[in-house]
């Protein structure tokens, strides 16, 4: 069987028509990762069953081509020749990436000198025009929201592929979908991630409330100094070293809330130091290598069973992993020991082992 | 269903026992992406069957970790406590992680100044002792050679994880039996890949012979620089921008020869422009980002269309990408056009629209 991308995989669930053209890398179909010695480090003797879902193995290393794949489909099928994006760096480079394979033009707006090496790189591998701005993520959300406006009824109208774009949102929802079946049927008891602009958290509860017997709780993760849902206002200037959750002012902010609502869920704040010992954790004990923003999940599931929030006793936590390590390579060099440098003999080697 | 990792998958055909620890991060599993605009650049109405095998989105970015999962489980079973290898990058990265994952020390010997800076920056993050030597991969290789065996009758033996290392060949033979699965238990009539220490070529070549009806013909790639299984002669300063492949005397080498052979294929060379070009393809296409030594396999198989010695007529052909573009964002900056610079405000954008 040849995994088909996750339209193909979840049509019945999703509102494409059988004769809808299809742009697909093959996307989704990413790997739950059970995480035993990771449980006992966050859970000692705690009974908790973790699983990791690495979303940094779809094609251009983030869970955004889930969304992207069905933005670019629908943008084809309603003729679209330019897409644009305005973004932290995953969904430019997955804009790029579904755009190129569509033979479609694409503009993606970034943050000046505030997006990861990984994402600059790939953007512009995939050959689209990377504008850099001198203001925030928030700031490019709203140019390219005008800019879409302001051409809608043109003859060359611009395709928003932003999660406010809703195709994103059904894309996106599989991520629940393939959870469900990889754990048998059945949804965990608790969904971690991080929150920035909340189109994740959004589209997974769609997506769980369409497909699971049972719904989790869902446990979303911000940075502290990018907080706005958990602060309950706007922060004028985020910071964060995950830059990827460096929003201020969330899209789908409502929305967010009435899911973390209904799930009788937890949204809490997390420092960037537990946000890199999370990120450690997780290479180190379970050899997984993710980006900064994406440890958020297990930063937070971490810190709501420190505070006895959350009993972990029986109970099964999925922490999506939303991107790759490999995107942001300078905070890992950055962060870890140095390299040790040797003469190529076979003595400074030994030297070294003896200590 | 939830993907077990390779070995798990193909335990029938595979070397280990029902009761043998199994270290895996549910690695395997890669799109088979067709990749019909990509064939008619490079085989204009040839009616070429095009198919990507995207191995770059393996848990550690490359197919390094199909015989990782192999050798580490195997070290673990041996009773070993430390694991050590030589490495242009993607060996290094693969081998830290499954060993960070099976709580194994682990050392890891890489050229100074020669590896992409996401292998460094992995490895670094996965905890491993990363080793700059002022030598070649080839120096590194002997290196550990030697060590391994030292120590081979001590109390503390170190396992060599490097593709000498037979077991790693176990593991990687089945990215054939996965492609075959996904051409519907057929193997293509041609297999594509780079060939650097030649494990690859000859692990495939295994798994062909084990699980398909019918073979598919090699053809191997190699860089102009780095080409001593074209040339049969070591080469002593291998030069090439695909860091990957910068091998001069292969481990594998006569294995390799003779798979070729056998399969009636080819190995030819290519110049490291050729493999720019391939890679700029790909991403530009496609929307598949590698690293420059993955696109060597797209480079020869190019290269040979052009030159009459495969007729793509009716062919399928399946072209290994080893590994992803997010290994060396360094290259993709350098090779692609730089972001553009605009103010914060709607009307900038304007104005570079309207070019
Ligand atoms: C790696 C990563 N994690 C998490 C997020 C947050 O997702 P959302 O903006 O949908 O809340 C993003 C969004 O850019 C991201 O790139
Ligand atoms: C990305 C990549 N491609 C190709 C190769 C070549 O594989 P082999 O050394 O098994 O021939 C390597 C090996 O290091 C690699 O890292």
């Amino acid at each position: 069987m040849n995994w088909p991308g996750v339209i193909e995989a979840y049509r019945p669930y999703l509102p494409f028509d059988a004769d809808a053209p299809v742009v697909t890398l093959n996307e989704g179909n990413t790997p739950l990762i059970h995480a035993p010695r990771l449980a006992e480090q966050i859970a000692p003797r705690g009974g908790l069953q973790l699983y990791l879902k690495y979303e940094g193995l779809n094609p251009t290393g983030s869970f955004k081509d889930r969304g992207m794949t069905a933005a670019i489909s629908r943008a084809v099928q309603e003729g679209a020749e330019t897409v644009i994006c305005a973004s932290t760096g995953n969904t430019a480079a997955s804009a790029a990436a579904y755009a190129a394979r569509a033979g479609l033009r694409c503009l993606v707006l970034v943050p000046q000198g505030k997006i990861a090496l990984g994402k600059l790189a790939a953007s512009l591998a995939y050959g689209a025009e990377v504008i850099s701005i001198d203001g925030s993520f928030d700031d490019g959300l709203r140019m390219v929201r005008e800019i879409t406006e302001r051409r809608a009824d043109s003859r060359r109208p611009i395709a928003l592929v932003n999660s406010v774009n809703p195709w994103r949102l059904e894309g996106q929802k599989t991520g629940a979908f393939e959870i469900v079946d990889q754990l048998g049927g059945q949804a965990p008891d608790w969904h971690c991630l991080p929150v920035g602009n909340a189109g994740n958290i959004s589209a997974y509860w769609l997506g769980y409330k369409q497909y699971a017997k049972g719904l989790p709780r869902l446990l979303g993760g911000q940075a502290a100094g990018a907080a706005p849902i958990v602060l309950g206002r706007v922060v004028e200037k985020p910071e964060t070293l995950a830059t990827a959750i460096r929003i201020g002012n969330p899209a789908r902010w409502r929305q967010a809330v009435e899911a973390l609502d209904e799930s009788g869920g937890i949204i809490t704040a997390v420092s960037d130091e537990d946000i890199l010992e999370a990120w450690r954790l997780l290479a180190r004990v379970e050899g997984v290598f993710v980006e900064p923003a994406s440890a958020t999940g297990l930063a937070a599931l971490r810190q709501q069973i420190a505070l006895g929030e959350i009993d972990p006793a029986g109970r099964t936590a999925v922490v999506v992993l939303t991107g790759h390590g490999l995107k942001d390579p300078g905070t890992a060099v950055e962060q870890a020991a140095a390299p040790i440098t040797l003469k190529a003999e076979i003595e400074a080697l030994e030297r070294y082992l003896r200590g």
